[in-house]
């Protein structure tokens, strides 16, 4: 049995869990079928670790996704993999202590080396020099900072790389806070103020809401929350455009008032989603989940046979390069 | 019966939830009581409209806590009610498109009137440009931005306005991702490139890592998770000095893997906190615990009786000044 | 400051977690100022080892629960007490297989010496010879069957021992799921089929939808869900008397589309529930909320000055008596 | 892509959700190809309305599970269907007094109508006279309470119906919460003591106690939690032949106590399970996990090529039979 015949009997019961996850499908598939769609994917938590890297990359190598907005971890996650790093399988019951004195961090079931870290700090800290020398006396937006990175990552595999070399934009609305902060401190420490890099915190916000205005529709994949949903779903505010279509996986709940767990109908009162929009929210594991969206909706795209040319890029002009030369 | 004597009855029991909870009056307390550790308390999600906007100002004006870590939404929850706007009971089970019609914004059982955010809008474009035109050619740090905000809300009840009298740090290294990020696409949208408010993503790290560095010990109270909690963790691991003491309080799970819900057994590994810390985790929704906890914690000091003089500030020369010069 | 001006405060707020639980106490509160109601008590989950045996055999005592529906396990749990044996705090992190070793039974951060159960099982098995000796050829009731174990479990403390004292009728419609029915087996299988004891599963069915019927007014507190929730909120239906009050404590969800998890409202489809009904669900640890909502309520009615008379015990004949003679 | 390639994948990550998903569908399959091991599968919840009836019916005509716990509810759900009721497809979002009013009940967002309710309580009430007449005198075990519905229902689809026609046991240690107790109610109310069905709570004890104890490896697949896991674990510690394999699909949690969220490795100091068994729990949606694991077992088994002689059956004399001769 496929995939997506399994799904198919999701969508048959069309309830519980296995209900929203089919509609989840149906929503994807209805989003790349729509021409005049943008699709934003926001991404925070484990993606990496869990071993989805390689079907983020390729999502966007494809133009399955027309925009990413991550947290800065899970970038640091990907570059971390560049630099010839890896998260290996471990185990959530281990002494901790133990590990911190192999000098071993880790992600629930998941091990990294300290030694890749600092493999990624110094590899880093040396590309934070070059942009600051190439980009003197310019504060940079954060997804300026992102398509820097992946312009110097060597690795076809990276998502930050795939994102550069394919003109998706990657935002990174929280970038200082993971290890590209640390790394910052590492690299700005040892330098003069002026040969310091320095993104600047609100410059990606007209981007961002500029590609949601411009978009006759915009739809957006949700894995987990927190500033990466926040960031999508207050463009599409400041943009006037509410969302057409929205997807969000995630484990959060909304009684406590969290934005992560809000629920979608809550969004349609700010006018960050439309009341007609088709939308649906899957509560589990996104690890789980969000494999089983891609695998059922390649298969009915017929898989690489499928082209999509993504609305924004065939605009004359372009906003996006509009926009980065703007910068 | 006073919160403290049932308090006391849940440390006899001594286990599941309430246990945990006995356990956090307990750490807390003893916190404030070590003179030598510097207190970090993280706030997200819907801490003001919840209500706790006052309990949090009086932490700050008391020296409960030395150090704010915060989302921007939720200085924007609070500077929505220091410019006028209020946070009204409503209902979840309601309208939104409804709601929508009527300019009424919904954060799960709360309403806000569109109005008042037009209010906040105007007013901190305002702010913004007073900021900028006095700062001219500066990039601000995080944590400048938000006492810079404090020193022009003219109300004692406001968190922002507390921390910029009361001289305790407030960093928002998020700060971009809420409406402080669609002001600043009106202020700058108005403004020649040079007039604009420039806030550097990275320039807080060293200062909340001074702060970490500095003191003898440390300890974090976390509402929530994201980047408050990964922010004073990662603050932790950079200055060398993983936490002495831990209280996480949270809706959020481990298991799928992302930090919000990460455990801090596993905090350990990363050298974020000491293996022999006193820490407890309390799963549950922080608009319950978070009050039984100080209300626990401030009977037993005796109330306004307790003085606490902040380890940061009998250093002489001070610290956090020497940073906040040297910006 | 007491825990019912705390609740004040979270009245005053009245949103999110807080709010529920300020609805909760104020339910309750009108559930026994209300002179025709009957408030039904359901019990599951760790309550007594968690150490709310004595807060639920005060509240019996006190006639202010009129019925108690529980999980057999629940009842084993006050059982284990009355015979001599202790719930031991304990550690969560343990090695399971050295517990094992040492004969030491787990529930979460609780631990029970298998040596206590042992002698719960002899103890019991000759109670149940008792019994079977004394109602010769009949078929008990599982509330008959509890209220013959309270009558000679000789411990004031124990919540059987309360129920049978007051006359408050205690249902244990899965009570073969537990000790309990590990205890049959060893009784059964040392005596004749003429002696041994039989419970009939379905007895209890008539009494409980009897007291619904009879009762004016109905309301129920729910610690937890399972079996206990859903028998209560079945008498409802099958007597025509939706519940016109109903607290539910748990942590399950609704969207698994298990009963434990499902919504107050949703019981509005079914007739379990009137629309109009004082109703709210506190997702959260009972065995932190619990002790809250009778802290707070108890301090309402000024501690032992209030007198409720229940209304089913001051009805001429009492239908609990007919029942029970009926059986 | 077929659902075992993706499992596959999700073995190589081996992390998170998805790697506990790839464990459950191993040791599933190792279960199955263990030719001493007797397979327990525990029923809550909404598997019946979310669609699962196929499935659950196929496993045990298929000889895929041995031994069926599940809660009354489960099995009334399936008897509906078996007289010709219906769960419609619904909404969760809907006015539930509107559905009273149109007597429509409401499982989360499935429909059942009232009617159909209607039509079981008829249709079965008969069957309780039937069943009372033929087994006149005697206290029936839940199992055998099953069997006798089976029976009579004449619903090749039906899970009773597969169940008994397939010799496989089907326990119902809480059959009285459910329709089934109000099904009760009605027949008894209208016959004499003497022509009442009499369930007695206890009888399957030693049963289900025997199958667990005759069996050289014992494993389980607990979709939910609640009384049907309770009962199996008993029967495991009750017959000292701690678990084998054990996989737990729930959304429940441990850390407030309760039965239905502990963790298996709890289950290791009470000897329900072996310290070094396969496996696993899964937190998430039953409606999705428990159709994966299924596609992808069968997958890999072969589909229909794969025969299975479970070890019960193959015993001389069949241990199972004596069991039932005995009763």
């Amino acid at each position: 049995m496929t995939v997506d015949e399994l799904i198919g009997q999701f969508r048959n019961s069309g309830s519980f869990g296995a209900g929203r996850l089919a509609a989840a499908c149906d929503i994807y598939e209805k989003m790349l079928r729509d021409k005049e769609c943008t699709i934003f994917l926001a991404l925070s938590g484990a993606v990496i670790p869990a071993g989805m890297r390689n079907i983020v990359a390729d999502l966007i190598r494809s133009r399955l996704v027309d925009v990413v907005v991550s947290t800065g971890a899970c970038m640091v996650h990907d570059a971390i993999e560049a630099v010839g790093g890896h998260h290996y399988k471990g185990n959530w019951a281990v002494d901790d202590n133990e590990l911190y004195k192999y000098h071993i961090f880790r992600i629930y079931d998941i091990y990294v080396p300290e030694e890749d870290y600092v493999k990624l700090d110094y590899r880093l800290a040396e590309i934070y020099n070059e942009i600051a020398a190439e980009r003197k006396g310019e504060s940079l937006a954060s997804d300026e900072f992102a398509w820097e990175l992946g312009k110097r990552l060597n690795d076809p595999n990276s998502i930050l790389r795939a994102a550069y070399v394919a003109g998706v934009p990657i935002f990174l609305p929280s970038v200082r806070d993971s290890e590209f902060g640390f790394i910052h401190w590492l690299h700005s420490s040892q330098r003069k103020k002026k040969e310091i890099l320095v993104v600047d915190a609100f410059k990606d916000v007209p981007t961002i809401c500029g590609i949601c205005g411009y978009s006759p529709k915009n739809g957006m994949i949700v894995i987990g929350g927190g500033v990466p949903r926040n960031t999508i779903q207050s463009a599409a505010i400041a943009s006037r455009k509410a969302m057409d279509y929205a997807i969000v996986v995630t484990t959060d709940r909304p009684e406590a008032g969290g934005l992560s767990g809000s629920t979608l109908k809550e969004t349609v009162s700010w006018g960050k989603m439309k009341d007609n929009a088709d939308n649906v929210m899957v509560i589990g594991d996104a690890t789980m989940v969000f494999p089983l969206i891609m695998a059922s909706v390649i298969e009915r795209l017929g898989g690489t046979k499928f082209k999509r040319e993504p609305y924004l890029k065939r605009l004359k002009p372009n906003p996006l390069e509009t926009y980065q030369n703007e910068s």
